[in-house]
């Protein structure tokens, strides 16, 4: 069976028991911004309920136009106000450089692609690094931004100072 | 008390029953890629644990190319072979439109951003439009993608086709 097809056999049961709607604007005012990485099903570990948060994912969780464009989206349109960064460790992006890794994509399809994958080394220093982008943005309304590391072998989150 | 405060008080709860480690590998080899709202607990609705899939979101769940540098990154680090896109009912994006946007941005910051919102009208087609840069894409190693469209007063999942 295809991936999507167990997930809407899986989104059923969901739906039987789907008990409220809840409106667009997130309840806490608060965008969270994270990895992707398939270890952390964010809504548990943060304690988050439905309607609360925005959370805005990518390879590393790292800070791109696109990031910008959400939390400007997120903050002009819906309100938010809060940004929070969760980060992890053994993170994919800590195994490769972003030269090896267009080596790699270059090998496998024959086209080098024009974007850097983001590879980094130190995780905190990310997280800084990424603090640090957000607060220089321009275009959001709230600068108020903090960060953490999520340990995926404890289930715990430590605030980057 | 700040969002992040009540974030990592709620992961103390978290930590202390987390059961187990997993592989940074996404077991089901699927990334899944949807908008950033808050009404849509993934791992929930699409019955995902722990391990299973990647995960990239932004504001509307629309194809960038940080969308494809994540999905690139999944599929050439880390193993992944299907994609699964959630897009939703109610989105806040279908409420503007880029020039209105950039307007608003423009009058509450002073710079007018040089980037689109990706507003957009009618979900389905928003869906497709998805799917089929998705499948241009010359960085992929696999371009099996289906589409979905999640109805956020239901709970219920749908396949655009």
């Amino acid at each position: 069976m295809a991936e999507i097809d167990r997930m809407l056999v899986a989104n059923e049961e969901w739906a039987r028991d789907f008990a409220d709607a809840h409106p667009v604007r997130p309840a806490r005012a608060v965008a969270v911004v994270a990895c992707m990485d398939s270890r952390m099903p964010l809504f548990g570990l943060l304690g988050l309920s439905i309607g609360d948060a925005h959370v805005i994912r990518n390879a590393g969780g790292v800070i791109t136009e696109d990031t910008i464009r959400s939390l400007t989206i997120s903050q002009h349109l819906l309100g938010t106000r809060e940004i929070v960064l969760v980060h992890h460790t053994d993170c994919g992006l800590q195994t490769t450089d972003d030269i090896s890794f267009a080596d790699r994509v270059e090998q496998a399809t024959g086209r080098r692609p024009p974007w850097a994958a983001r590879a980094f080394t130190d995780v905190d220093d990310d997280v800084r690094e990424s603090m640090r982008l957000l607060k220089e943005s321009p275009y959001l309304l709230s600068r108020e931004v903090r960060g953490t590391v999520y340990d995926v072998e404890t289930g715990r989150l430590r605030e980057v100072v």
